[in-house]
């Protein structure tokens, strides 16, 4: 028998703010960061479980300490008893009473608890030896389905309908599975678009974008108008009539003027609007939606938890969904997610960038794709060129399309060197160069 | 000039869980505590600032870690700054694009926000030497619209009507403090309703409440059907037909079991059901209130944020609202929530209870019955007669009224023997007794 023995929690911070890398009309300077965490087992194999939160600098540590916070709920247990039901161990975290007060299933407890879950899925892969995508879709339909927490949502899909729609994804597996490691997933690209880009970069990374196979590209839009016009023709001058070009507003609006601004920025053949508005206001992305149709409305990657997401699909607010790896608690609330996406009839367009975002979120697209879905067609996960090299199994990306992970878990695993080098604020990339107001956060008196 | 020089934070914890206060469905074994903070001037009067964010045990560690994130954007400014310009200094907090990640806007770090907000109100309120209801009271239309950030609000309302609303309600605002002053603000008790209470101590509170001059009481429910049938005839038969009795499920079901649970309560007389569901879930909050018209329905405690607010009342979800002093961005989004109340005319029963609720919600009830809605009929703040004697300035009830503080600011203050007793895990209420779940929290590897 073996047990879990540790949680090991890590503020990791990459100086990004120093270069724009990331910047849009809400966060103009992030230092992309993780709350790092390993789960250690006494297990003779060295069996080990990887998750992160990732946020984008300040508060690193806040979210670190509520990943410690939840050490009571698995140091000590039994891997067999853990692994042996992810449903049931995805409760005991969400369920423990006292620290639900702090969400419930929201903000920081609810990443952090997230970012644990997502840890034992990775050590549950790494046990059976495969990709986390191919345990995900060598699950039966009812195994998928006991992982769920199907509280809040029985009046949008129940267990029974679940089962039913995963039933109907099993024909066709095989093959599925045969093109998924042929063809790869296709990608999209955020990198040409970022605010803090001159219009010749912009122009540039857009052509560069175009010819390295992506038929996606998404621009950052929301801080000025007028720029946003001059950017879109840019990048649609440069992409040709056949790309799709996205925008993401990263929260900007309220209601009146997400509409004014997309029947301006329309012509350029938008192939959706992005977060228009606040990820809570579900009515708003409803009236934003009908107000201007035909341009598709999506969200997503700030979305807290799986009844936003339902109450999204049901007011028909949206027209894609973004999901997110870390957001969410972990891989069942995003199976969960899926499975909803999958009944209202609605793609899915996976957020990442940032730390570690690509690395997780593939996993989750590809087993859609084999398992819930069974589709590619017209969806795309997201890509930008950041970080890759700190994670042991990166992303590979060949012609704007993302290639099966082969490794065993669920990617999250970060060099040793690169979690020593990046701790925050003692490790050599920041000390004695960390930005003053971070310094001044750390030096006053609490 | 004088500066703000420290912000001190303290991680207090009340070992409720030893005799079941508090518990109900949702919250069995609550460790009443708190995220307590001290801002402190140079100011030569002693000029200080308190605030708290209330929690039920497990988590305060990282509940108080985020309100110490937020001394780099309050340490070292101008007290004259700061105060001049109270809806400023909240953007300053809620901005932070490195910190808005972790919500944006709701849990840990949107509830630190709230606190160090509140704080810096009882500051203000304190210079000026009025208890804050007063305060707010006394501000002009135009000083009390500034203070208030109308993001994502105004496809509800926008800054014009807010000032409408407010000058309407200027008539009768002396009348209006003289009734407050002698008469206090009515109170509505959950002191008999804990679930962990035996059927006699039920009935024997729920007669002492209404012989104490209480007109509401409420009950927990939500754990079984047939013990809620029974103690909702037992609440009846000991309080008559005349005084009301509310319910409240704490986030305990989905839409179906909640409509048919308050079918079978319906006929006690229900004057609300409180979360019947997820806190998230507005659409689900007018699915249920639909069905089970004319028994109205509440939520409010755990509500987020103002745009989840606004949602609820856009959807004619709810019949009346709870607000919290502690659950969202401090007294600047509680006036954007009143005056949202007021505009949809949704009465408002404040939530108290827990650590300080009580000492605080009652500023907001009273400042609304001057200066927006102008009513305290059919309203009630709730009360919870627990760790009061912990305050500086507790609440003072009469006759099932809370009386109208008189000393100056948010009566946020704890007695510094209390803070020094119940610091956890070191504090003497700790050492040597802690919960064996809480010890082992700290004693894992992290």
């Amino acid at each position: 028998m073996s047990r879990i023995i540790a949680l090991e929690s890590y503020d990791v911070r990459f100086p990004t703010s120093r270069h724009l890398d990331g910047s849009d009309a809400m966060n103009p300077d992030p230092d992309y960061s993780a709350a790092y965490l390993i789960l250690r087992t006494d297990d003779a194999s060295g069996l080990a479980g990887y998750g992160l939160v990732f946020t984008i600098g300040r508060g690193n540590d806040v979210q670190t300490a509520a990943v410690s916070a939840l050490s009571h709920l698995v140091v000590g247990r039994d891997v067999d008893e853990v692994l042996g039901d992810l449903g049931a161990f995805a409760r005991t975290l969400s369920d423990d009473s006292q620290l639900r007060w702090l969400g419930p299933e929201k903000g920081v407890m609810h990443m952090a608890i997230g970012a644990v879950i997502n840890a034992v899925w990775d050590m549950a892969a790494r046990r059976a030896g495969k990709p986390l995508w191919r345990f995900i879709a060598d699950m039966s339909p009812e195994q998928l389905v006991a992982t769920i927490d199907f509280r809040y949502l029985s009046d949008a899909i129940t267990p029974d309908e679940a089962l039913a729609l995963l039933r109907a994804a099993e024909p066709g597996r095989a093959a599925r599975l045969r093109a998924l490691v042929e063809e790869g997933y296709p990608a999209y690209t955020t990198s040409p678009g970022w605010l803090g880009y001159s219009d010749e970069k912009l122009a540039r990374l857009a052509r560069e974008a175009v010819a390295e196979g992506f038929r996606t590209i998404k621009l950052k839009v929301g801080a000025n108008l007028e720029d946003d016009i001059r950017r879109c023709r840019l990048a649609r001058e440069a992409i040709g009539p056949d790309v799709a070009m996205a925008v993401d507003a990263n929260q900007r609006w309220d209601v009146a003027p997400a509409i004014e601004w997309m029947r301006q920025l329309a012509p350029f053949d938008i192939a959706w609007i992005e977060e228009p508005t606040s990820p809570d206001d579900v009515l708003a992305h409803a009236a934003i939606r009908r107000a201007i149709a035909p341009v598709p409305v999506s969200t997503g990657e700030h979305t807290q938890n799986r009844v936003v997401f339902k109450q999204l699909l049901q007011a028909q607010a949206v027209d894609l969904i973004q999901i997110d790896a870390a957001r969410v608690g972990g891989v069942n609330e995003n199976l969960a997610i899926l499975l909803l996406a999958a009944k209202f009839g609605v793609r899915v367009f996976p957020h990442a960038g940032g730390v570690g975002l690509c690395e997780l979120v593939q996993h989750l697209a590809m087993a859609d794709f084999i398992a819930i879905s069974g589709s590619k067609e017209d969806r795309a996960i997201e890509f930008v060129d950041h970080l890759h090299e700190h994670f042991v199994d990166p992303v590979r990306i060949r012609a704007g399309r993302y290639l099966a992970p082969e490794r065993a878990g669920f990617s999250a695993e970060m060099h040793a060197r690169s979690v020593r080098e990046h701790l925050y604020p003692d490790g050599p990339a920041w000390s004695g160069t960390a930005a003053p107001r971070a310094v001044a956060a750390r030096a006053s008196s609490a």
